[in-house]
């Protein structure tokens, strides 16, 4: 983690036409349009294959029962659920998140659920609270982009860690902490996804938690556990949260956003006591409470509906999808391409032969109509540009199979024109190997 | 403003409890209960007449339309209202929020809108634009207590400038930009309610709106323009907004919690455009998204209903009680006492006695079975313990009469005790005279 890596690139000359450039605050510069989000719009497009997304794939959702539902929520109880409720949130909704993560092994109080608009609010609460400028959190390399995000408007820089196919390396989490406080840099927290990651798809082995949570109390490090993937294994298999081995020192971040819906943006933290006050004070500076409605709603769905057959619906869909894109992967992507295998979750990770560069080619896949996110999105140090992520959770089987189809043959071609040329990205990063989680 | 002011008083001693502490970031020290949060568990005690809250009174919304708008959205469009959205905001609920504005003169374009969380996120939001630790942001004296805590969460230090019956002074602007400046502080916005003051409960007059614009533009600050009560006049009167007569020096918070539903916590920016992009961006790391459900309902609520009517309906039952309200102050107060004369809005703020301390008055009044928040909420220099905000939004017409009763008779044995004691609260403010929009 000591190499040195290119810095980011500063974002593109606007700034001279905004009369307010000098009113910002110091944070503001650290605001950039994420590459994912940029890309949004042409990936939309309806003849693009967009294995760039991570939307959920809802299809499978009772509408009709919850139309029905939703009516009579408003009818009967209108007047609470579209009045002002508190920070903290429905007392009846911590309960039942209290009984969602016990099927994570957490036994937890309600009062120490906080809920939140999205588990990004809760990110974004949880940075608010612990991070000054210049204070670092050590992240997976790579990590999940809307956390970059958060940090980023804290001011906050990330140290990555490397990944393997267990997930999260405990030798390079001790290295980072070791190096950081050579350095007398302050680490606040370990940000960590530890099942079916987003984007890197791997789960981290039970036989490291213990030691990564070790490794964290023995630097006086706090564990920011961000969990929205944990009840969507493909064999229904689930993991012993961070959180159930060391209540006093991990955050737990939860989310309804793919185990049910995530238009509702109904997300929690789970927080030691002392942290969720702070939480709940924070939480209520930043949006006052979070949507009475939406809270009912999702408690109403988890008080009347079968909600662990439907994740389990939901997981059937998902490993279909995954299925397709590891078989299209096999039989189409060129020799020296690597990819992880997810056992839950949304997303493959992708490392491609060396010289070719992701972001690069993006706009020449995007006009072979297929799009994906391109590594770089997920490291704040301007490493993974020999990576993309590859979602499977929305399109159709057939569609991911047409779309990796594609998306083959545009690397099939940037690789010829490399043998023929040399290189035809001059960015691309030379030097040390990208610390990714490859299979291969 | 120079004059020395009571510190607020830190919080009370939990935390040499709390093991995290030495890993919070600087400015959770800011985080501190308000008042009036404190207040609620108490004053919700039904035996209890709750001044004190500031909920919307929306019995007269109707709930069996909205029943059934609500299961039509789901069952025709239930994939987009459960799914992400951007985090810009629905597009057709911008265009008809630029609707709404034209109520107040305001011209706008919908990509300029972005929806938020209720407008407590758009000023959150600003405020993570704007605002470094130690930058000044000018504010009425008293403000709203929510703008105070997002103004503490970012660090900022507020400088509060008087009102009178007119609203802001324009003299007392000027006076604090140019003590400001003279010290060497650097002033990043005026935040200002102009229509319906919460907690004063005066208007700007449509006069001095001009001025204050301009004094802002001579001295290079922007103007921030809270407007949650702007169509809640009870005459229907309605007044130019700031941001109608200076689009590129002004950024306007609106919402619906108080013309439609607050628990569906939707409200919005609308900014210059420049500044609208990073407002996107700060959003995306706040939530990801606004709740695409929540959207859609108030856009068909827009689209479907007579919502000037309801609005108007609103404004005629806070009419009565704010014509309740007055006149059971005019009856019951002792002598000594003022208090404003609201045309619109929510809130009485009420001026006591030299000697009287409306915190430390406070669990007196609650023992008599009624609640108020205590003027030094709204204040972030410990001034405001003459004063306290009276609600009359939600109680019935005889429940406000019945609360400024008891009211009353806990003032007068509170003045009887001083009368023979001397002042009963050591920690009376003496010095000048608060900063009060007083009309007597």
């Amino acid at each position: 983690m000591s190499e040195k890596r290119p810095a980011r690139q500063p974002q593109s000359g606007h700034h001279n036409l905004d009369p307010h450039l000098p009113r910002y605050a110091a944070r503001t510069a650290g605001m950039t349009a994420s590459e994912i989000r940029a890309l949004f719009a042409v990936a939309s497009r309806p003849e693009v294959v967009s294995l760039a997304g991570g939307m959920p794939n809802l299809a499978a959702l009772p509408l009709d029962s919850l139309s029905s539902q939703m009516a009579e929520l408003i009818a009967n109880d209108g007047l609470v659920a579209l009045q002002y409720g508190s920070a903290h949130g429905v007392p009846a909704l911590r309960e039942q998140i209290c009984e969602v993560m016990a099927l994570e092994d957490i036994s937890a109080h309600p009062d120490d659920v906080v809920v939140t608009v999205g588990s990004q609010m809760g990110l974004d609460m949880v940075t608010r609270l612990f991070c000054d400028p210049g204070d670092v959190v050590i992240a997976e390399g790579p990590s999940y982009v809307g956390a970059l995000g958060s940090f980023a408007a804290y001011q906050a820089e990330v140290v990555h860690v490397a990944m393997d196919d267990q997930g999260l390396v405990p030798e390079g989490l001790r290295e980072a902490l070791g190096q950081c406080r050579k350095h007398g840099k302050r680490v606040k927290f370990l940000y960590t996804i530890p099942n079916f990651h987003n984007p890197a798809g791997v789960t981290l082995a039970v036989e490291r938690r213990a030691e990564i949570l070790e490794i964290c109390r023995e630097h006086d490090v706090l564990v920011v556990e961000d969990n929205p993937y944990g009840l969507l294994g493909f064999d229904g298999q689930t993991y012993p949260a961070l959180r159930s081995m060391d209540p006093d020192n991990v955050v737990y971040l939860g989310s309804f956003s793919k185990t049910f819906a995530s238009g509702l943006r109904v997300g929690w933290v789970l927080a030691p006591h002392a942290v969720r006050e702070k939480l709940v004070l924070a939480a209520e500076s930043a949006t006052l409470c979070p949507p009475t409605l939406n809270q009912l709603v999702v408690s109403r769905y988890l008080a009347t509906h079968d909600w662990k057959g439907q994740i389990k619906t939901f997981g059937e869909n998902y490993r279909e999808r995954r299925d397709a894109i590891l078989s299209a992967l096999e039989q189409h992507m060129p020799p020296g391409c690597s990819w992880t295998h997810p056992d839950g979750g949304f997303y493959v990770w992708v490392t491609v032969p060396e010289g070719v560069d992701t972001k690069a080619m993006l706009p020449r896949a995007v006009t072979a109509r297929v799009a994906y996110a391109s590594g770089t999105g997920f490291y704040a140090d301007g490493f993974g540009s020999r990576q993309m992520r590859l979602s499977y959770c929305y399109p159709t089987p057939e569609r991911i199979k047409e779309g990796v189809r594609r998306l083959a043959a545009v690397l099939e071609s940037e690789m010829d024109l490399m043998r023929t040329f040399g290189s035809v990205n001059p960015r691309v990063v030379s030097g040390p190997e990208n610390p990714s989680p490859d299979t291969a």
